[in-house]
């Protein structure tokens, strides 16, 4: 409910930045060099709809335009002030529009937080100037903002001016980085994407990378909203908006730049040297249904892809193609993304034979060969007639379609009304386009929500995209059919969690133990004798093991005996422990030695959280051992976790399949592996503030039931 | 020394048809929807430098050329043949052709191989045809052959003609498949690389891939020997030619498709089930060096990074960027392709920052800012001058280049001067080009040996495989220099291959202990008895395993014991083993029960044999138990293996650290397991004709030496 209410307001401002009817350009200029006569230049190809007022002190006419020498002259009422002005300006020019009534702007520049403290600072005079007067600014440090269905160019970049338009602008773009905003745009129109909205948001002094996703989000006409994204500020509205996106069905595609740099962090835990902010994006992404971009190409070929409507309703694709080695490619492309290249069934096959040259092939891909798109092109109707009935289909490819058709060609139209009117997910793939000459055949397709993806086999990846996207938001929607399964816990144990401290393991364990995860049978020993006594309780055989806030990795400490079946050797492994952890650590707090029992084998994995800058705990899952120290096979995802996650976590390790049982093996308990990752995930909610991180290394998965062998707790 | 000569004679066939003084077409005609017009204006178009002359007996002139009735009535001797006819023609004409001199043919019509049965006949007859008359032939079922420096545009494809040629054309393609090369041809020519020759070679009836790539190797106008493969017939050949082209340093450059179409095949060992086209590709890829492109895009840019002559001289890459983001981007790509982009020392950063605004950054992507970009270009010349002296700096990347510079700019003609003087490898990224409107910066550049790649981020990928090449390169040069160290062996033991069997354990062992691999102590028993005396002569502990060329996986029939202490233990399981056994397999051979010494822990590793029907045996290595089961981190080699190759087999295992130690651990000794991949690589190479798959599984690595724990051998 909170969110919706803040959208309204915030909607409300920034349409003032989306749809201004008037606006003032700072700084405007008669010189060609300089971005005032760029910027209004722009404004004036770009027809923009409403008013325009140059201010400059020392201009009479600009471009044809009477020139004011201030705001105040102004005869209108200015909604959008663009300030093409250097930063010792821009303070006095900025208070003098507000107090005029202006409610938004966009400040292009430099010399802000991006240069260190001096700019921090007046980038924090700029935050209050917004604050007290309650304009939204975009910027500084920005390349602008396109609204393309109003004429509202706010940019001074001339790669973004001069650009065709084309028919269909359905796809909002926000991007952290304004040269790559720039070449995204310029790709995409190339491709014959125009996007509706464009913003740079800059230093983000006031208007964020996730208003503009809201505002997208409650925009009719957007149908994607797509963005760039160096570092996100605020993950929790992001979240909250992709719950509520997956709700309306408009898919958010992002590229977040910075993948390799993992950051090297001095943890503790296992899970602390294992999260990168990469993999954290890369779980919190999958969790909350945002479709991941890698470059500005799938930018592209996604939204395209996303922005037809259409959901495909499964995995089984078929590709007809007039090039064999280019069929052969998208199919390998297919399987390695996890899509079927099913073959299709004997009378289907032999209604397309029927339709097609005997030198053609009807298996898939069907292969209609290269003399069928230059001789007979309207053989790519064949196909498409009988696959768009076939029920085991959920999409198709045409790839290599004809290029020489246009909006007069029969074939086309027939083509067009077929895909319109089947419910099969369909999009073309061709040949590169020449620049900007986009073949008319092409535009009729794209004007009629057709998709063509022009260029290599990227689109295989956005169609593998589009699937697991399509299975979220069916999932989502299913999930919010039924009541949350969510663990409820909440029990008060904040005394086990003293401030800034590593616990032992037997008070971790007692953390864990509390909040319904099964432990080992276990007590603390500090002399031989209590230990012996411990050991004949447990049972034998048991485990001896250090127990010292200070001694987090007992093996390097060599603090660790295993199945041990005497009193008399546990008296022997008592002194030994003892004795090692002093001389190793002789300034570590000894709690004692702590006894348990041996538990049998099972499979090891580890459970564990992070704190994470941005995002707060994070939850990781990976097989135990070296599978986790050298294969690093792990999952992330942002606390809160549903079942849902949960169950991804485990799916998505490679060696998944250990759990399943393998060399004769059963498979072990994931439901019970499933409860402890919600536990814990509730335990780091309700602790949010007093955990820092956890490892349980190993958690021992049995057939039936789990049992944490051992638990390492940092508290902040 | 054979292959050399082989390739004299092929080159000088070759190279009628690369380099004709006359060509006639068969089947020329004013009929503008025919093929025989299309190949005609063609090369009319292409400005062919020698006589063309039209074959057709109803026409007397076609497109301002007399016409001629057939191949006798032409004036001069002519010396290729394109056959713009179909099927049903062919063989005529060609045999006509061939008594009149011809000594080359492009035949397009289909209907060959690629339909069945009936095709594969005619086909035959052509290779007949071929052999009798001596004559070379490109086709059937193919686009063409172009050789762009003379106009021979031997091409009926409207998306090879009337394309610009860019003035270096210094790399060739050759295709199996028409439409992919078309594709192919025509991004390459948007992206300013146009190749000098360009091979459809259809249905290989003659002129294959190989033969293609060998013309290519000898002609010393090709930089770069590019080429799109679905199925090499002759591996051989290929390997030989690789091995040549890292001799001269001219990289080859194959996109192979089929990745993923592994294939399931029927196999007994565990190599066997592992193995698939691909991986085998990829493994042969690897130690002949030739460089895998994944898509059209690769081809492209690797050839534009290949083809500049340059070789980074290491993984040390700087960047130079007008875009913060896309500097980011490419560090990251960089980062994950094992490239360094390393923190500049300070003296360099210093210097930089003397020669740039404030608010660029010095550090390592060094950031001009969009700024600089626009009204600041020749920026872009500082950072050049200083890293060109940088020691530490390999290669430097310039990313989004000012775009509106042309040849008269003197900073861009200073830009280049320094480029060319300096060794370091230098290259340009930048916004993806409009079509064929190249801009004449860029073109300067190119012009200049200046790789200008645009578009997305896969010119990283083609730096890190240059980086790669140049290492295998250097390595090759210095193997060269050093005597081979292969290990000879070359025993006589066909009598313990038996043809077209399943060799039990102990059996196995004797061919591996023939040559050199160090096996377990055994014998196989027969009674209990017999058990317990070897059990005694071997001593305890010991294992017992089922001993039986029926049974090769022992552990589903309950067929092994493990850590046998006592004579009383070993009868037992003698007993045990042999009825669960004959309950299981009633009718398997049984030879007995194996006695073995208990092996102590080790590493379990797999090195296996399976016979791929192109490549012949092919080598694996993988980590044993469920890493080679679960994860599938195995690599594979075909035979045979060089050190080196052996080597890199250990090294690209994800599980590689594993045989360096972890956990405490000490590494294992990696030289035994080279010595065991080489011997069993010289193994299947003695008997390559004999032995068809095996598994040493687990071979058990420890700090010092190895031991065949397991052994199973399939003959052919």
């Amino acid at each position: 409910m909170k969110i919706m209410n803040e959208m309204r307001f915030s909607n409300l401002a920034l349409n003032r930045l989306f749809h201004p009817r008037t606006i003032a350009v700072y700084g405007a200029s008669e010189n060609t060099n300089k971005i005032g006569y760029l910027q209004l230049k722009a404004l004036l190809d770009g027809g923009f709809e409403g008013d325009i007022y140059p201010i400059n002190p020392t201009s009479k006419k600009i471009a044809g335009l009477t020139c004011y020498k201030t705001i105040e002259d102004v005869p209108k009422e200015v909604d959008l002030v663009i300030l093409c002005i250097g930063i010792n300006h821009v303070e006095n020019c900025l208070i003098e529009s507000a107090k005029n009534g202006v409610k938004a702007a966009i400040i292009f520049a430099s010399g802000y937080s991006e240069i260190g403290s001096e700019g921090i600072e007046a980038q924090n005079r700029l935050k209050k100037i917004a604050d007290q007067y309650n304009i939204r600014i975009v910027g500084p440090n920005c390349v602008g903002l396109l609204n393309t269905t109003n004429g509202l160019m706010g940019t001074f970049s001339p790669g973004l001016t001069n650009i065709p338009l084309g028919k269909r602008r359905e796809v909002g773009f926000v991007t952290q980085s304004g040269a790559f905003g720039v070449l995204t745009y310029i790709a995409a129109a190339q491709r014959g994407l125009t996007f509706n909205y464009f913003v740079s948001v800059g230093n983000e002094v006031d208007v964020a990378f996730t208003d503009v996703i809201e505002y997208m989000l409650h925009d009719s006409k957007t149908k994607v909203a797509s963005g760039y994204l160096e570092g996100e500020k605020n993950p929790e509205k992001l979240r909250e908006l992709a719950n509520y996106a997956l709700e309306i069905n408009k898919p958010i595609v992002i590229m977040k730049s910075g993948r390799s740099s993992a950051g090297s962090r001095a943890a503790a835990s296992h899970t602390g040297s294992l999260a990168g902010a990469d993999n954290i994006y890369d779980g919190f992404f999958k969790q909350t249904g945002i479709v991941r971009a890698d470059d500005y190409d799938d930018i592209i070929s996604f939204s395209k892809l996303f922005s037809s409507g259409k959901l495909p309703a499964g995995r089984n694709t078929a590709i007809v193609t007039s090039s064999g080695g280019r069929g052969i490619n998208e199919a390998d492309r297919c399987a390695s993304y996890g899509l079927n290249i099913h073959v299709l069934n004997e009378q289907i096959q032999k209604a397309i034979k029927k339709n097609i040259p005997n030198y053609a092939s009807a298996v898939n891909p069907i292969d209609l060969t290269a003399a069928a798109a230059i001789t007979n092109p309207e053989l790519f109707l064949e196909p498409l007639k009988i696959l768009a009935n076939d029920p085991e289909t959920d999409t198709i490819i045409f790839t290599e379609f004809p290029m020489n058709w246009d909006e007069n060609t029969p074939s086309l139209q027939e083509f067009v009304r077929i895909c319109q009117e089947s419910d099969k997910f369909i999009f073309v793939t061709t040949f590169p386009l020449e620049g900007m000459s986009i073949p008319k055949g092409t535009q009729y397709l794209e004007d009629h929500g057709i998709p063509v993806i022009t260029g290599d086999l990227n689109p295989i990846r956005g169609l593998a995209k589009l699937v697991d996207y399509s299975e979220a938001y069916r999932k989502a929607k299913k999930e919010k059919a039924q009541p949350k399964q969510n663990v409820k816990i909440t029990k008060n144990i904040r005394h086990l969690l003293p401030e800034n401290r590593t616990l032992s393991e037997s008070q971790s364990s007692e953390v864990l133990a509390e909040y319904g995860i099964h432990t080992t049978k276990h007590g603390v020993a500090d002399t031989e004798e209590k230990a012996v006594q411990l050991a004949n309780e447990i049972g034998y055989p048991v485990v001896l093991k250090i127990d010292s806030p200070d001694i987090p990795h007992k093996t390097e400490v060599n603090g660790i005996r295993l199945n041990i079946a005497s009193d008399e050797e546990v008296k022997k492994a008592f002194q030994e422990i003892y004795e090692s952890a002093k001389k190793h650590c002789p300034e570590a707090n000894i709690h004692g030695v702590s006894v348990q029992e041996m538990l049998p084998e099972g499979i090891e994995v580890i459970v564990g959280v992070t704190t994470d800058p941005t995002f707060g705990p994070v939850i990781m899952f990976g097989l135990g051992g070296v599978f986790v120290e050298v294969f690093k096979d792990v999952s992330f995802r942002v606390a809160p976790i549903t079942r849902e996650d949960a169950l991804k976590m485990m799916e998505e390790l490679t060696g998944h399949e250990l759990l399943k049982g393998v060399r004769n093996k059963k498979p072990v308990d994931q439901e019970a592996i499933i409860d402890v990752l919600l536990k814990v995930s509730t335990l780091v909610q309700d602790y949010r503030d007093d955990i820092k991180e956890i490892d349980i290394n190993p958690l021992i998965v049995y057939e039936n039931g789990v049992t944490a062998a051992d638990a390492l707790i940092i508290t902040k």
